[in-house]
């Protein structure tokens, strides 16, 4: 039988998501599989510009959807992100490496089959719908989550 | 034989301590063993006001104990904490969704049998005591908690 | 057979650090396997002033380079850092319990037999070279990690 990892993105930072979106990735070309369950900030990657509502969300939901990022573009790093200072330079050294930006490495896993679950929980507390993130994610609970982890070779709470 | 999973709390955040929680509380259901190993900052989610004392510890052992969090509600938030403002809007909408309380996630970890480890260099460095913890607690070394990880079906660091 | 476990070094702080290796060096004295791969922030765990070098890199390197910690001293707290006053207060903490410095832990896990693996595509996107870090490092990419980490009983994202 087929090896398998799980990965618990709670984070929603540009840099840890890259070291996911990486692992995910490159377990999907030694033909693992791979699930990523997005809870709490984690849940933000997955947003959109584009599908971002307002409607039916309690003001608190409202505010918070408003402060809260957009989708890979609009992470901040976890360290040294200076108002975004620091992000740019990543980003422009990744460039000179002709390195993937995170929005491709999101892409990447979509087509190569990563397995999509969002925490229904965090969605639920935090006012997002499903029709705000991408449309191969799998609202799931805890327990799903859970009994997907303990199947899998690796779990990683990132 | 059954499931077994192992969480090291590290971070003494309340959306992580949440996450924590939630992941404890769902295996337990599940009837999954659970052992949660508290060390450095993860020792502040199970102190209590009531229960701190400044018997016996050094100038900055009592510095140190008076300026971190004294139990569940004191966490800040591990992002958007904003000196309390984010984690007033999260708590906002975990009441709008009837969604219990850390403090609540804690005790219902502790009624349903999850196992508690305390770190006991983090508590000797720190100079954290056993009494001003709750009394589920149990102080182990690294290698108590790498044994119980080593025989769990799933690890995380949180 | 033996046990195995599996660290990915991903933060670079003192408190971090300090954890991975702990867990590190209590494995390796239960002869337990243990394998750390640094990536992004971690890398600069293994860095240090005297081998530091500006040759060979583009403007943003050399500038993300300078302002990184080079090295286990120059490394911040993920909490309470407090422009290095929280830091301090750690370690006099540390030294009155008569507990090793972050610098004796590496050296311990070095002398202990622990493998080191250093993120191929961090340090190409960072510019940091191999001479700029520990000589036991082996440079390796996500899928040599990614085999080692489903051998392994454990494995944790730090």
């Amino acid at each position: 039988m087929g090896k398998k990892i799980n990965l618990l993105m709670f984070s929603g930072e540009y840099d840890k998501a890259l070291a996911a979106l990486i692992i995910a990735n490159s377990a999907r070309e030694m033909e693992v599989d791979v699930t990523i369950f997005f809870a709490f900030w984690g849940l933000f990657l997955l947003r959109s510009p584009e599908t971002m509502t307002l409607e039916d969300k309690t003001t608190y939901e409202k505010m918070f959807g408003m402060m809260t990022p957009k989708g890979p573009g609009e992470l901040p790093l976890s360290k040294m992100n200076f108002s975004g200072l620091g992000k740019e330079m990543l980003l422009e050294m990744m460039e000179d490496d002709e390195a993937p930006k995170l929005k491709d490495f999101l892409n990447g896993a979509i087509k190569k089959g990563v397995r999509f679950y969002g925490c229904k929980l965090s969605m639920e507390i935090m006012g997002i719908k499903k029709e705000e993130l991408i449309p191969e994610l799998e609202v799931v609970d805890a327990k799903t989550y859970l009994k997907d982890a303990m199947e899998s070779d690796m779990q990683l709470f990132i």
